[in-house]
This record gives C-alpha cells, structure tokens and sequence, in this order.
C-alpha cells in the first residue's frame, strides 16, 4: 500500500489523515488527532509528527506527506505562526531531512483547506476559487490562474480584515476596526446577537453563554432576534463577498468554517444580498458551503503530494 | 522607420500616438486627437481609425496598431462598450483583415492605461500592480504575476464599486449603493464638498459650479471646509486601496484619472490613512500617482505591440 499522510497542525490539535489513492481521489482510510504541545521550539512539534508517522508505518510504503500550517509559507519555509509560536521554520528542509526519499510539501492551513474543498468538489475545473473560513476569526485562500495567490507578503487573502464599516466599526484583535471578522466570524455573530437582544423577549435570554450554533438553532426556530441577527450576518457577509467578486471576479466561492455548518440556512441569505450588492456584469460566480469542514486540511495536503507525484511519474 | 500606433478610443476623443522604438522603449514623436463618432455601427469609428492611418503612412514602415477601448475585452473580441454604443465588436479580425502584414493587439481601456502607468515608471520589474482610475467614474486594472486578471465575466477590478458604506451610502450610477465612486470620483468629491459646505463660511461659496480642481486648489489654500472634504476623500480611497490589499497583496498602487493631478496632496494623506487601516503584515506595498495620465492608454497600446514584436523576433 501506498501511503500518503496530511498532517494539519492547528493551535489545539494536529489533525492526521491517513489515506491511500484510487484513480488520483484520496481514500481517507484512518484519521487521527493528537494534542499539539505549544512550545517555542519547533522541534517538539516536529518530532510529534515524526514519531506519530514512524508508529505507525509498519509494512507499507510511505510516498508523501503534506504538512499545513496556521501562518504564512513560502517556499517550504514557515514564515511565522503565532498560535503554536512558531517564528521562521524551515519546515521542509527539516522533514525532508528525515524523510529523504519522499516528497514533502508544506502550505498554509487555509490554502490547504481551499485545495481540500475545491479539489474534492463538483467545481474541481475551475481555475479561480475563494475560500472564505468563518471560525473564532475569519481567514481565508485564494486561487487564480490556477494558481495560489501569494501576495508580495505572503498576506494575500486576509479576508477577515476587509473593512465594510468606514467610521465607528467594532473593534478587531488586529487593532483596527470595521473589519468584516468583527461581523462574521463565530464571535462577531455572538456580538450582533449581545448587541440585538438587549432589552429584547428571545430565547436567547434562555442561555448564559451564547455561540453561532445556538444563535442559528434560534433562528431556525424562527426566534425573531436570532432571525434579525443571522440576516445581518448574511448581509455583512455578501459585502465581503461582493468587494472579494468586484476586485478578482472568481468563479467559485467556498464558506468553510465552523459557523458554515449552518449550511444552506447561511447560503440561502447570503446569495440574495450577494445578487444585491455585486456588479452586475460578475453574474457566473457560484457561492457554496464547505463540505469537509475540519477535514478540508488534510485532504489538501494529500492532494499537494499527489500533484507532485503526479508531476515526477 | 518602423512606426507603432496607440489608439485610445474614448467616448469623447479618438486619441493617436505615433511611436518609434528607441531601446524597446517609446519614443512619441507625434499625438493627435480626433472626434469620436458615437454609432452604434462600429464601423464609423473603426473607418475614422484606419482612414487616419492611412493618411498619415507617408512612406513610413507600420509594425503594429494597438488599440484601446472603454468596455471588457476577450481575445481582441470587445465584449460592449456602452458609451460609444458598440455591441459586441471582433476588433482585432476586423482590423487584421485590413492590415494583414502588421501586429494588431486590443485591449481594454484601463488594462492599457496600467500597462502604460507600470511599464515605464520605476517599477516595471515589480510582477504585481493595481490601477486605480479617479475620473468622472472609477475604474482599474489589476496584474497578478505579471499578468492581466481578467476574471471569469471579463470583470475583474470594477474598483470603483467596492461598497464601503453597508447602510445609507450614496446612491451610484450602478444602481447600489455605497460604492466607493460615489466618494472618490470626480463628481464624488463634488458631492461630499456640497454635502460639508452646507450652512459654513468657505471659499467654495465662490463659485457657482464646484469641480474637483478648485475643490484641491481650496484645500490647498487651506480653506477648513475643502481640506476636510478632502480629508474624507483620502480616508475613502485608503479603505478601498486597504480592501484591495487585504485580499491580493500586490506591490504596486497607481492612482490615476484626472483627480489623480492633485498628486502628492492627495497621495500623502492616502498613504497616512492606508498604514492605519490595512492588515498589518502588508507593508512593502508602494502607493503612486499616475505620471501618463491621459497618455497611459496610447502609451499601454505601444508596450503591448512592442512585447508581441519581440515575442516574434
């Protein structure tokens, strides 16, 4: 059997996806996650990974493994990831070091997530994508030309910072304000709804702590402030939405995240201020909902090895 | 001589530069501007255009036409150009068919102006440029990897209809709202100064029908009202170039069009808001004025023959 690992390392766990290829598709056949240990060396981390992959191969052959990272890469080298307090790791030197004989890569988390998705989907042809993740904050990838878009400093698709309020907008962690992740990032759909509610007769009085998926199961139960605030969060998304489409014109949108598992609920809402707000000659654009969630890492990363062991066959 | 012609179409002027190569660079050694005929059979401008040429020959060698008009483009195919009634329109075949021996390349209008803007200022080499276009509209192109982003409806960088107000925006001629023409266009800074001067003592009251020229001149002369709505206009056009950064990272900004001749008044103020408001990790982005300003388009038409003549060659 020939294995490939995709490893995705996230600030609480390392994801390992375990998968073998049938006619190029990927064939998840084990999964695994363990508990990232932060630590300013990045060694510690790298040894998890390595000692994991080591158990674990037995018989089969090993051809690849993709690693993705929560901070900007280029080139094999991570250029800095805050959450597991990484600064600059020659990731792929490292690997390949231990791994001589098999094809490494290295990618962004996100990016990633976007092959993932994108990749492994009915719209796997089309050669401009945008990945739009919506979890505690809002990242995202973009793909043109068939192409990653990098940026001149490895920032291209900073989604969440797109501001859409020009004066008096919420503050982000990133120290500015106005910033579409304030709206409608899993927190910032926990803001509207502290800020809609006040004063107000909801069930979301019912619950000490809000989150999205209770704000969403609200709205779904026609609760009129979840409703209020799950609209808006639709409406500041299309914005985003709309500005990305104004700017790039790509084809296929993806809503990844946690909070896109409100799924068709979301989309449904979303689509109708997007038809709105865009120009109207971008009319082809598809906008749809991730399906592999959480997964949507290591598929990518499988899929970055395949790619390379198709181009070296 | 081998001489190379660009042509911008406008819906005002047909506007001719005369080019000698001198080092693969443009020499101009002649401009001409002719009426535009407005027809919706595009065969009166494409005759203006020709019978010109053909006047003009004398017994000099031609090499290449290039060609720019105000509407999307797509394999020397004009997709429409609304506002001098053209409809689809096979430019390039027509115009090969009657020059059969030379190069002929079309472009769209503000491709052409950043081909021009880009490839000869001082940063030719950089592989990532946007152009912003402040005239009555805002318009822009945009290179990624050295190469046009079209987009997948032929409409990528419709910049001016980036939204930056989600509610109460201005009312654009696009039929939303928002947009950020409606704040940073010519006829945009006019209304913001009609909006701020209303009930105060300013110099503005001097005259009976304001333009964006004499709105920067009082600022400049340190009127309070115009130096605000000057202020205002900067600040819109850092959150729309910030926007535009968040999400492609290029190196490279031109502001072009004829506000764009307010220059480092304008630029300096831009630049103060921009540094505020983009994602922190985007910093080597450079922010220009336009030097060409309408020349761009003729001068873009002469780089894009001279790079296909040397593709030849």
């Amino acid at each position: 059997m020939e294995l490939i690992y995709g490893i995705d390392i996230g600030g609480t766990f390392i994801k390992i996806g375990k998968f073998v290829s049938n006619n190029n598709m990927p064939v998840l056949i084990e999964k695994y996650e363990i508990k990232t240990i932060i630590n300013n060396n990045p060694l510690k981390i790298i040894n998890q990974i390595c000692d994991f992959v080591n158990d674990n191969l037995k018989e089969d052959t090993l051809s690849g493994i993709g690693v993705c990272v929560p901070g900007p890469v280029l080139n094999g080298k991570v250029l800095g990831a805050q959450n597991i307090l990484w600064e600059e790791v020659n990731l792929k030197e490292i690997l390949q070091k231990k791994y001589p004989k098999i094809v490494i890569t290295i990618a962004n988390d996100a990016n990633a997530a976007l092959y993932g998705e994108w990749k492994y989907s009915n719209y796997k042809d089309v050669t401009s994508a945008v990945l739009i993740t919506l979890g505690t904050g809002v990242g995202g990838g973009i793909v043109i030309n068939n192409k990653l878009l990098q940026g001149e400093n490895g920032s291209a698709g900073e989604l969440g910072h797109i501001k859409i309020f020009p004066f008096n907008g919420r503050i982000c962690t990133c120290g500015r304000s106005g910033c579409l992740e304030t709206y409608v990032s899993a927190t910032g759909i926990v803001r509207e709804a502290l800020e809609q509610k006040k004063g107000k007769l909801t069930t979301l009085n019912n619950y000490s702590k809000l989150t999205s998926k209770i704000i969403f199961d609200c709205a779904k139960e026609k609760d009129y402030v979840a409703s209020s605030v799950v609209d808006n969060v639709a409406y500041f998304l299309a914005i985003g939405i709309s500005n990305i489409c104004d700017i790039i014109d790509p084809k296929l949108i993806i809503i990844g995240g946690g909070v896109s598992k409100a799924g068709d609920f979301l989309i449904d809402k979303v689509k109708k201020h997007f038809e709105k707000l865009v120009f109207y000659s971008i009319k082809k654009v598809e906008i749809k909902c991730a399906e592999l969630y959480n997964d949507a890492g290591i598929y990518g990363c499988y899929y970055m090895i395949n790619e390379e062991l198709s181009n070296i066959k």
